[in-house]
């Protein structure tokens, strides 16, 4: 081990000494560089800061930098490093670190990879994990604490659900809650569900909390290794940006001292986390970048609705498969048109939580109203920006609201969100196509850990809004598609613009960083069928391989 | 002939009288709307005036309309009737009745051709005919009238080149010509090729006037049956509704007698052909609109600069492949100007040709004076709108300009545009991607019979960017394609628009006209390869079939 450090060391002094007039040329056999005046080139160079000089025709940009170092990529095809304009860093950490229940079939594979879980654990510590989702059962209702309880009589369960709008708890977690669960009551924006007036252990929404407020605080080490663990998946798969969609203040610090270490392996734009200490943090500092560029926070994440699967999601009028219910604000407008012009009033960015028409209306209002006749270069954001009603779709492109959108959200969501919806609620939703054409800026993202990290499956919702197994033929309500182009750049410069990073990433041009993706295969020329395989062969952020896929070395 | 002529008067007079109040249900497995609030159906009514009454789900649309006539689709997809934004009527119906080299690989086939050809003809008569195209030919160099001489040395030939922009004579033809040929004068705006002082028989645009001066005038019958089998073909195609882009007063009293006679299987949205008598009628009396529905001219169609091909197009800057020449433009600036102002002055909508980037300049120029700061809903459209400098791109849509553009002329093209224009200009050329994303409405169209008067081939040029063999693999500059939904937008809804009609055809929605073309595919289902073998089983206009395909009978 010491070894190996004193050895990093002294390739690091090389490094140091060499690089200080050390110029790097990349040559692929196309790179498509997301900058309209030059869409396509085959080289580029950047200095050893990781600073693009040039990007071009190969022998221009050799002509240009002799004696630079030559990266030759063959027949790859190089495209802007990915960005994933909407995630959950920390909690796609804690998947590697806690039980992963995404893809169990029954409840019976639920308890098997518990118990695989459990292993590592002392007694009495809790078992916690995420990802199980009753759609993919045989019998499709919510699960209860009992079905837990015979595997598990005394370490406390709790398990989020795939869309963290619910929560699974057995009985001994039931036990730890200090507050009677009884009754009839129920929590402001959440709701615990019971069978005679007792618990059955799942919670909606903001009852949630009742159960995470006895969970053990994890230790500083663990939450630190989640957001290196969420890092490197990300780095893995492509992505040199994320926007973490709603950041405490304590894990904005240890982002900070992951930065002051050089161990951060891409860029993270943290959003603080709803109306609480990192906006408040944010609103009284100003907005904040660590001087190694690789994190910022300038944007605070609200909410106000929950999610279409669990019927949270806010609705004008009700569902049409629950015709009693038309979701639920989990903030109430006036509330919400506080936070947002207190956050206008600092020059805070919005970004907000909406899935339903009523709650895409409610923050269209709120931020028509904060931003006033001189809304300036604001880039406020709604997150999901999901079911809208028809007369609200023109709204964000004339208010200059970014709609930053995950792909493969419609493509799980398909095959039940008409029975929610209905036929004329669903001509407003998931439309990716009526917002670009109305004007909208569309950023892409995944919601990981809600859906997978893995962007390619983003580019391939977005071209084909098909499942994996390329159903529905043609692709679900196939006028919304986008082009692969515009997928590609929905996860390249529209997220950095939508980020306010297009300066800096997005695209490759000179005087921009260099962060791109080396690909075995060209995403705009393969069929798009194709986009969810492609062949990563390495990722790199300011010219410096982040991750190189084991094949390509 | 009497019988059946007698027999269709009784099937007339029946529909007459069973048809006041007989309503047509059609079902199909698909109906592509275009109507953004109801994309997809299965059903649609409309009445024996071909208004749609209904459209909709299957059991709801026959549920409300008992009774009811029914044509049952199967496994049918349905689309609204495809209108050509920009297609030459006449000079598609003379390829039947002339020459058609179109193709032709050699001269020995256009000479086989010809004789072909000629063989309906009395002696003396002229052979005409178009479509060569020197660069499909072994030696690619211009033929000559001696190539033509062995075949035919008494009757004259006389052929137009493929792009129009050039003419081929035999040198009975050329004997035919009153003035001397020879020396080395030049007709301004054209060009005749000589060798040692004497003509080849090539002729280059204004140069052509020359022998078309001497060709004998087409007789009434003629012209009409020009018109009469250019129809037929487009409705063959699936096409409803064609914008004639140039249309002589003679060539629209004719298609007047043809509405008269309830013998347009089509719409024809006729645009006055330049500065002259069709304008003028057109400026003076009013915007026109036959009683039948089916013809119209509300706009003038101008020109301000030539074509890529033969470097006619105005460009800013000298082309890439030929320093000594920057295109010309066919009208002066300032006489544009006066024509736009006219046009505005008597509410006439215009459409000005436009391929290089000085030309796209001077158009939009011209227009922004004339539009002023009150524009109103004026839908003055840019024929081509090519290749434009990336200043002037946004322009269009601040204007309100709709940009008319054929993909199949970016496919043609391909092989050699970055040829004439540089990889700068490339950027801002056949850019319907980035045109789209300012904000354009792209209506899309064929210039038949310049290109393929089929529509299929046109919607697959805009989503694949290929040629017919699917090469280059991914397409010409990617980032351009549109989605096959956008492509049958702009053969549709966005082709209506542009033709002030949107409110009549382009979707199928209650109150509209039940103009639709019935597919075996699922356009927007197959892989956009197969756009250009989708299956046209018939064509119906005001609810009748204006085609049936044998196989579907």
């Amino acid at each position: 081990m010491h070894e190996a450090v004193r050895g990093l060391a002294i390739v690091a002094a090389l490094w140091t000494t060499a690089a200080v007039a050390q110029v790097t040329v990349v040559t692929a056999a196309k790179v498509h560089t997301m900058d309209a005046s030059r869409p396509l080139a085959s080289a580029f160079a950047y200095d050893a800061d990781g600073r693009l000089l040039a990007v071009g025709d190969r022998d221009a940009v050799l002509a240009g930098h002799p004696g630079a170092r030559r990266i030759d990529l063959g027949d790859a095809t190089v495209v802007p490093g990915l960005i994933d304009a909407h995630g959950h860093v920390a909690n796609l950490g804690y998947t590697f670190l806690r039980a992963d229940l995404v893809g169990t079939r029954s409840k019976a594979e639920v308890i098997e990879r518990l118990r695989a879980s459990a292993k590592g654990l002392a007694p009495g510590d809790w078992l916690l994990g995420r990802g199980w989702d009753q759609n993919d059962w045989p019998e499709k209702d919510f699960p209860t604490a009992a079905d837990l309880d015979a595997a598990f009589p005394d370490r406390p369960v709790w398990l989020g659900r795939i869309d963290g709008h619910a929560g699974w708890a057995n009985s001994a977690a039931l036990r730890a809650v200090t507050r009677d669960l009884g009754g009839n009551w129920q929590p402001d924006g959440g709701r615990i569900l019971r069978t005679g007036g007792r618990p059955t252990g799942v919670f909606v929404d903001a009852a949630m909390d009742l159960v995470d407020a006895v969970v053990p605080p994890v230790d500083e080490a663990t939450a630190t290794r989640a957001l290196e663990l969420g890092m490197k998946a990300a780095v893995e798969h492509g992505l040199t940006g994320v926007h973490d969609a709603g950041v405490s203040l304590a894990d904005l610090r240890r982002y900070q001292r992951l930065a002051d270490a050089g161990k951060m392996p891409l860029r993270i734009d943290a959003m603080a986390d709803g109306d609480g200490e990192s906006f408040g943090w944010l609103c009284e500092k100003g907005l904040y970048r660590h001087p190694g560029g690789r994190l910022q926070m300038r944007a605070v994440k609200l909410y106000i609705d929950g999610a279409l699967g669990s019927r949270g999601a806010a609705l004008i009028e009700p569902y049409s498969d629950d015709h009693d219910t038309h979701g639920l604000l989990v903030i109430a407008p006036t509330k919400l048109r506080e936070v947002v012009a207190r956050a206008r009033g600092c020059g805070v960015q919005v970004a907000t939580h909406a899935i339903g028409d009523r709650g895409n209306r409610e923050v269209l209002d709120a931020f028509e109203q904060a931003l006033g006749t001189h809304p300036g270069d604001h880039r406020w954001r709604i997150e999901h920006a999901q079911v809208l009603a028809p007369a609200d779709l023109p709204r964000l492109a004339k208010l200059g609201i970014i709609a930053s959108m995950q792909p493969t959200h419609a493509t799980s969501d398909m095959p039940w969100a008409q029975d929610r919806l209905g036929p004329q609620r669903i001509v407003g939703s998931y439309a990716w196509r009526q917002l670009r054409d109305a004007g909208t800026r569309i950023a892409l993202g995944s919601d990981f850990p809600v859906e997978s990290v893995d962007p390619r499956l983003g580019l391939y919702a977005a071209a084909t809004r098909t499942d994996a197994d390329g159903l529905p033929a043609g692709g679900w309500r196939p006028e919304e598609k986008l082009t692969a182009f515009e997928a590609l750049r929905g996860f390249t410069l529209d997220a950095a613009y939508a980020g306010f990073d297009e300066a800096r990433v997005g695209s490759l041009e000179a005087g921009k960083r260099a962060d791109f993706v080396v690909l075995a295969e060209d995403p705009l020329a393969i069929d798009p069928s194709g986009l969810k395989s492609l062949t990563v062969r390495a990722t790199y952020v300011d010219g410096r391989p982040v991750f190189e896929a084991p094949a390509s070395r």
